[in-house]
């Protein structure tokens, strides 16, 4: 295991330390438990915004704290739930009375804990409500999850729910467009290599040196199957037409596209695989209106990409290109 | 091999393609010869920032073109110089009838072509000036270059002398700002990875399993020496005390710190490696005004990172704290 760090055991919590010490005019960090929320939070009478999991996939949700995304992030250990007080915690560094929104990528330990911090934050007279984030594609049912992953797609919810949230829906609004964000992008990704979760020091998988998951999910979970790296060109449309297929996507539709890198990808690739994934789109019909490239949510030092496409109404669009101000998504502020 | 890509021979057109596609509304990418340059440029009657050199290391310096940096990019094939004719074409998209500085970094290539195409844009009547960057103090002489390389400090240059350029200064005063940075900012990395050159196909060096390389070059040149890798805090503090000495940096000294990833390390390495960075510089008794932390200067897919520090001053501050809006870097706009 070759990373940079001191004791594994130490690495969120320094991580975090470094993240404090680099935003500090953006974020707050408190570490036990684990929180990082606005600096200029909780903002009165804003519905605010909570996300969390397993820490190993930044800028995911730490780096997406901020004006116009999220009020707060719950970082667990690396690929691992926070517990239900840390997300409590977070619930109560957010709240700034108009009643919390959480989002929950669906992998079962996050659901347990995420409902019952929020039945939690409920006894506390909070009103919360919780969206469940299931873009992947790719299986079914998987090592960590009932029904389908979340993955990448989350960076669009919580960057679109977190706009509406700034310019003062209601709570009930606020779940709702972040409910419709999430039934209208899926996703699907591809690793070239395995990634080594710090303490265990054993990579979580192994890849031979031809060959590619198809499918992978974002902590290494299997996907659909195994085999030799494509040219670009094949591997974006092996990802992306399952994306489009289980979409509906339809000629004429207007989408934002992710192409998104899984923390070990330079980024030359990823704007390779945007050109290609930006062809196969034109020629399915579809209007690219809007693209985000680069490493939003990664397994560690993975090698790999996944694809993620919206399906853009209006509002969505206003919303995507709204201000936000946060270490991982700045424009407009 | 394993990497995101088609042919090996169009691995620089096609992530130019790519990148033209995400940010439209940024860029204008002509592909023969290979120039990135504002979408709303030349922008008349003001400086242009001219930079360039070998691809490998995105975004620098196709990413870091745009409002108050770079007014032209010229990338060259991976690791290898732009030609003189491209670097020309490059002064010619940037031109705004004020001059235009030629940031280089100091690589024998890039100094010779760079040199030539400076005297083909004063055959025609472009006044031009040409400031070298040459930050590493890793090595005196390397691989390719004679005296120091020039290595992520080159962000930090593009940066302070493109918002001098934007606000209005003249050909003169933006020369003269980029030299001071180049005076005041010294960088030193390490590799922990090797990394492999597309149409090499073979990495460029390796390191044994628990090895790394101290003071290594973004094209994989040698540096100090190899040593285990010892754990981050030790790490930092190898690569900054060179810099701080060589820098003659002294309690009370604001700096600027950047963190600089060198492709294939995780954000959460690099927020760990910066809470050391920024507790190192403490207890030298600096006080770390700004930073950065992220991939900026990369080497492809290596694991890795660089430090640097540059000595801030009030004139400096401020343009770092100035409007900038381009793939990379943005804020304020």
């Amino acid at each position: 295991m070759k990373k940079i760090i001191n004791d594994p055991a130490d690495v969120v919590r320094e991580s975090l330390e470094g993240l404090a010490v680099a935003f500090p005019d953006t974020l707050r960090v408190q570490l036990d438990p684990a929180v990082v929320s606005r600096a200029d939070g909780p903002v009165t009478g804003k519905v605010a915004l909570v996300s969390g999991g397993g820490s190993g996939h930044e800028p995911l949700h730490t780096g997406l704290v901020g004006l116009g995304m999220l009020d707060a992030a719950v970082p667990g250990p690396v690929f691992t739930s926070p517990t239900p007080d840390a997300v409590l915690a977070g619930v109560q560094a957010a709240d700034g009375g108009a009643g919390v929104v959480l989002l929950v990528k669906n992998y079962t330990g996050d659901v347990l804990n995420f409902e019952v911090a929020a039945e939690l934050a409920g006894a506390e007279g909070v009103p919360v409500r919780t969206v469940l984030i299931d873009d992947d594609v790719a299986v079914e049912d998987s090592t960590f999850t009932a029904g389908r992953r979340g993955i990448a797609g989350a960076v669009l919810v919580e960057k679109i729910a977190g706009a509406a949230a700034e310019r003062g829906d209601g709570l009930d609004a606020v779940a709702e467009i972040a409910t419709r964000v999430v039934r209208g992008v899926r996703s699907m990704g591809a690793a070239l290599s395995g990634c080594t979760v710090p303490h265990s020091g054993e990579p979580s998988f192994t890849l031979a040196e031809d060959e590619i998951e198809l499918g992978i999910g974002v902590h290494g979970e299997p996907g659909r199957r195994r085999m030799p790296l494509p040219p670009a060109d094949a591997l974006v449309a092996q990802l992306l037409d399952p994306v489009l297929d289980d979409l509906r996507a339809e000629a004429g539709d207007r989408v934002l596209l992710l192409v998104n890198g899984m923390g070990g990808t330079p980024l030359a690739e990823l704007h390779l695989a945007a050109r290609a994934a930006h062809g196969r789109l034109g020629e399915r019909g579809l209007q690219v209106s809007r693209m985000l490239v680069g490493n939003y949510v990664t397994a560690l030092e993975m090698q790999g990409m996944s694809l993620s496409v919206l399906r853009l109404d209006d509002e969505m669009l206003a919303l995507w290109d709204a201000p936000v101000r946060t270490p991982a998504l700045r424009w407009g502020a």
